[in-house]
């Protein structure tokens, strides 16, 4: 048993009540409520990166929710890795679907349950402890600077400020992150793309008041049948989204692209199974991995309306509201796709029905190139813990702040993500394998090594 | 002043106490934990009817809600006049809407404010009170029976057994019925005509687990996505129902009638200032008075699925959910359109979701003939104390139960609405103004005069 892995070894039950520690803080930052505990998630981190070797660690204030700064600094003549990660999380909600208390995590079957098992506190938490690693067999390559913030679960509103405040603070050459998933679990992959997000609500405004369905209904527009036929319209059928000027900056992929992408390991069935669905579908002439990897997409994320409670309620309802968002490809804005959604849906709204939607959250997607130093130090370090070369990958998913990063720092982002899909993220019964978690913590440091290498 | 007035204005505040303590009790028969609340009702009735001068009544059990009996049998050779109500409520959700608490009565601007005000607790009220105005001046010119059910608001479930069970003892001659509204506060009105209804619930089932809206978002189909399109799709662009089938057994209005009921008083302004819209819509080809009097409707009373709390959750929704329901017009049968509804449903889902439907509610509509003594006698009640003669109105709600009458019982029911649509029936804030409970009361002994007399 090399170094690593006995350090992982006799500490394992330790890291684990640490980081249990961090997730029994329900930090859910979309909710007013759990300000407090914000607050609370960031100060654990401050004590566990004090505690791992930090020279300095800072809870700094926002507009927002507070960011954990922490540093060491070993010569100012390295290279900087700057580490960042989140410790918000999602709302927990259907709480009656959880196996077990979302906030109080579980071992079962190898994996630990609950919000934020995977994204992000376990994933950040394995960064901590491969950085204690390094400090403690003083074997740190570089300097490392830690920056968590509490709003990634809500489009980062407050860290772009941050950014700009402390350019000076934040310089760096590689920025760190593990926020994103594998392929499978024999299969490591880097992540080298990102979807950019526009996510909006709207709300249908009809009569002041609900109204009798008997009395009314047939002469009063339904502003739930209204809001039904305006989402339906947003796509046709070949779901294609409808919005006009929606697809004006997407790049197509190249057939050598996608020749590239049908290569890597992806099994349909087993896809449709891990998800419980028969059937998948999308905008026609696309595969899966290409309508969640280099397609837009449109999803109703929530909607509600009139009496969704027991019983039939015989009412017309007075307003109707959902939240739908829309995923995007790098090179479209996610401003300009937030005005042409606002302009294109008020338009579809019949006389007699008032619309409001607002914006709630968005970013722009992101590309990392294959041939970068830090891609190929990553590649390295996965080959030596995994036995194999990773793959690289366009994900479905967005992290607005990455995108940020480069414009605002001027650095490139390496997704070195350790979660599996089936890890239920922004679902009930989150889970993470403790394996994928020691294997993060094994593999980071070579990274570290390996990059420093590149980077000379 | 008259006997009935002088009487009224003695005991007007009596009356006022005396229907407050009905109101107070929270008997919404939709809600499981309100099914103490539903017997307290009906005794809290059959105190009020035996008070008033019944000879007996009984809480007579249904395998849902007891129905309230009571009668006075002065003479068994005389006609009966069977009087039909329901003390069950609708659900007062949403309760923040309110300005006074929906279950605690509160007199503001002339109008008694609560839930069942109107709806029913407050017109059939106004029978045991003009019943013990004929009883104490021993002025009832006839039999009297009662049946008050529980179960209205959900569609009546068990009243065609207890009618089917009890029919000797519900014989009578006319089924007198307060549920309905007048066209305007100085337009007294008869209703002669009420819609069917097919009330259903559907679930569209998609992904096992909510998922993340990045990851899967394009691949996945989302069942809110696909309910919005099946909704939309059951209606064309001039508002027609596209369920095959559903208007095969719509009976056409003559041109003749349809210039009758032109010629009703109705200022289509004042309508939508009352619901505080700026515009109506419907069914091409029909004014706003015949699309609720003779035209069919469908509605969605509720929607819901994936995250409807505050701020930004980024799923793939696992499950959508809509109640709709349509009004139908006589001739139509409910079980027929509920059973094309849901063959047809299911033939709007895409491979890849799952559609479960069910019926919660339904009724068949309903019209009454103007040339009836029982029309002929409201006639002249109404034109005694309002000074003008009613209009007939066909009424856009539905009572399911007035067309089982006819069949088990084989009576008409002559639907004598005191109620105004300014009332807010089913919606929060529903009232009940003072002047028409007393006018009620005044007109009803009149009926009871004229029946006897047309009878004979």
């Amino acid at each position: 048993m090399n170094q690593i892995n006995k350090y992982i070894e006799d500490n394992k039950d330790r890291f684990l009540d640490e980081l249990f520690g961090l997730i029994r803080i329900p930090s859910v930052s979309s909710k007013s409520e759990h300000r407090a505990d914000m607050q609370s998630a960031a100060e654990y981190l401050k004590s566990s990166l004090l505690d791992a070797g930090a020279d300095k660690a800072q809870v700094i204030p926002t507009d927002g929710h507070p960011v954990l700064y922490a540093e060491k600094i070993i010569d100012p003549s390295l290279p900087v890795v700057l580490v960042y990660g989140h410790y918000d999380v999602q709302p927990a909600e259907p709480f009656e679907l959880w196996k077990s208390p979302p906030f109080e995590p579980e071992i079962r079957q190898g994996r630990i349950w609950a919000r934020g098992a995977d994204d992000d506190k376990g994933q950040l938490f394995m960064h901590v402890k491969a950085f204690e690693y390094m400090v403690s067999f003083d074997i740190l390559p570089c300097n490392v600077k830690f920056m968590i913030e509490g709003e990634e679960e809500i489009g980062s509103p407050s860290l772009g400020k941050f950014c700009r405040a402390n350019a000076d603070k934040l310089k760096c050459d590689i920025i760190l992150v593990s926020d994103t998933s594998m392929i499978g679990k024999d299969v490591p992959s880097i992540t080298t793309g990102l979807r950019g997000l526009s996510y909006l609500e709207t709300e249908v405004i009809g009569p002041e008041r609900d109204l009798h369905s008997g009395l009314y209904g047939g002469a009063v527009i339904n502003p739930v049948n209204v809001l039904t036929k305006m989402i339906a319209s947003l796509t046709d059928e070949k779901n294609r989204i409808t919005i006009p000027g929606f697809y004006d900056d997407v790049l197509e992929a190249s057939p050598k692209e996608r020749e590239e992408m049908a290569k890597a390991p992806f099994d349909v069935e087993r896809y449709k199974k891990q998800i419980g669905v028969e059937d998948l579908g999308g905008e026609a002439g696309y595969s899966a991995i290409e309508r969640t990897g280099i397609r837009p997409s449109i999803d109703v994320n929530g909607i509600w309306g009139g009496h969704t409670g027991e019983g039939a309620k015989t009412i017309l309802p007075s307003t109707a509201h959902a939240k739908i968002s829309m995923r995007l490809v790098p090179n479209q804005s996610s401003k300009k796709i937030d005005e042409l959604f606002i302009r294109h849906f008020k338009s579809l709204a019949p006389p007699g029905v008032k619309v409001r939607t607002k914006v709630l959250h968005g970013g722009e997607g992101y590309v990392f190139p294959v041939d970068h130093p830090a891609y190929l130090a990553a590649s390295l370090a996965y080959e030596e813990t995994f036995g194999k070369k990773p793959v690289p990958f366009r994900s479905g998913g967005s992290i607005p702040i990455i995108s940020l990063f480069e414009q605002v720092l001027g650095v490139k982002s390496i997704l070195m993500g350790f979660g599996l899909e089936s890890d239920a993220i922004h679902s009930p019964n989150e889970n993470f394998p403790l394996w994928n978690f020691y294997k993060g913590i094994e593999t980071i440091p070579l990274f570290y090594k390996y990059f420093i290498e590149k980077a000379e």
